[in-house]
């Protein structure tokens, strides 16, 4: 039933939106919020209220608000997420060990990949990934890795979405992404070059847990000059066998 | 206004009381989550069909819930939250390197505190503290760094909440808390001996932002005989003035 003023949302969608204005990292003022969130700030005051008085957001001295640590605590202590890290840490330290380049654990939500882990030394290429950043599926190795093993539904929906150009190695066509996703099934690996970040390529395999589901990806990114070095396929290839060993998984 | 089923609750609490039901890290029925959030089951199913849509909450393949890696994906871009741990980073390192016991870098969240990292090696002593895991602030020694800093009214709260015992070095009276407060804000660190766990003592230091407020408190962990060596003191000392100062704290 619309309401009075026009906004058909429920409350928990209205309380929903907050947290989505919050997306891109920002400590916002209640008018932001308000904005972003397209309420008036009469029920933005009273659904920010909430969301402090539970401690999903807090109020600086600044008087603007940023999410609180409560999300991330219960976030972080979710078993899956718990089990993964725990699986992967020695396998990513030793491929950072060995490469010295930017090393990745990403997961899939929704039609996007989520960077659980990232390690980095100073001399690693310029990326645009950070822990915690969302990237496009299509345009990312550890995000075709995902895609290529995603639920049926996934693919389509990605394409439905618009396979946005980033560089000059983004695949755009629908076509070549199928076929690159078949390629990925039968290899194990997903390469690409200059997808998301000039100079850069990345090379990723699936991490799969005891039921043979793939719930994650483990990557490197490096130097395009880089790519012929076999030890990145390598390195990749037995990281996300060695995670999905640890996590139960048997071939 | 009481509601008919006796349940004056706003929806953003009913909300709220379900992500509440993962506070120890479960994956639940839609059953488990009605009882712990004490709905009916109707309303249970609305609700986390809410969260499950907005993908705070996620459904796995064997019908549980899960807390989504859209909370986390929320809560870790939060700046403070990146400035703190980028600052901690190579202080943590530093710290475990030289000691190889656990070290930790915790916040304060209301009357707990919560572990933001912890580095640990195979010989350190058994300890309960966990990333993401929240523990009272008189018992722990970061807690106690935080609490002899925390604005008036917090340490009222925490003795209303009872100083529980947990170890014989366990601080259950007031005054005896007080004494301690003070003597951390003099001294500038926070030394419990076997307060929450058996065999462990902890040296903790606070932690200051650019306007001098503390924001976190670093601690190391390690066996109890042990507790006399300097390193651990200094070292911890040292690290929470070197993370203060890459936050833009100057004394």
């Amino acid at each position: 039933m619309p309401r009075r003023d026009g906004d058909d949302r429920s409350v928990a969608e209205k309380l929903f939106a907050i947290a989505d204005a919050f997306e891109r990292g920002d400590e916002l003022t209640l008018g932001e919020i308000a904005d972003r969130a397209r309420l008036p700030m009469s029920t933005a005051h009273r659904l920010v209220g909430e969301w402090v008085a539970w401690g999903g957001l807090v109020r600086g001295d600044d008087g603007r608000f940023r999410v609180g640590i409560k999300l991330w605590r219960l976030s972080v202590r979710q078993p899956s997420s718990r089990r993964l890290r725990a699986a992967a840490k020695l396998y990513l330290q030793d491929l950072f060990d060995a490469t010295g380049e930017h090393v990745h654990l990403a997961v899939r939500e929704g039609l996007g990949v989520v960077y659980l882990e990232r390690m980095s030394g100073p001399d690693a290429v310029p990326s645009i990934t950070d822990v915690g950043s969302r990237l496009p599926l299509h345009a990312t190795g550890v995000g075709q890795a995902l895609l290529a093993f995603a639920p049926p539904g996934v693919f389509e929906d990605v394409v439905a979405g618009g396979l946005r150009p980033y560089q000059p190695g983004t695949i755009t066509d629908e076509d070549e992404l199928r076929a690159r996703m078949a390629e990925v099934r039968r290899v194990g690996l997903a390469t690409s070059v200059e997808a998301l970040t000039k100079g850069a390529f990345s090379v990723a395999a699936p991490v799969r847990d005891a039921t043979g589901t793939v719930v994650a990806a483990v990557s490197i990114i490096a130097h395009v000059e880089r790519r012929t070095e076999p030890q990145f396929a390598l390195g990749v290839r037995i990281a996300g066998r060695g995670i999905s060993a640890a996590l139960g998984w048997r071939p």
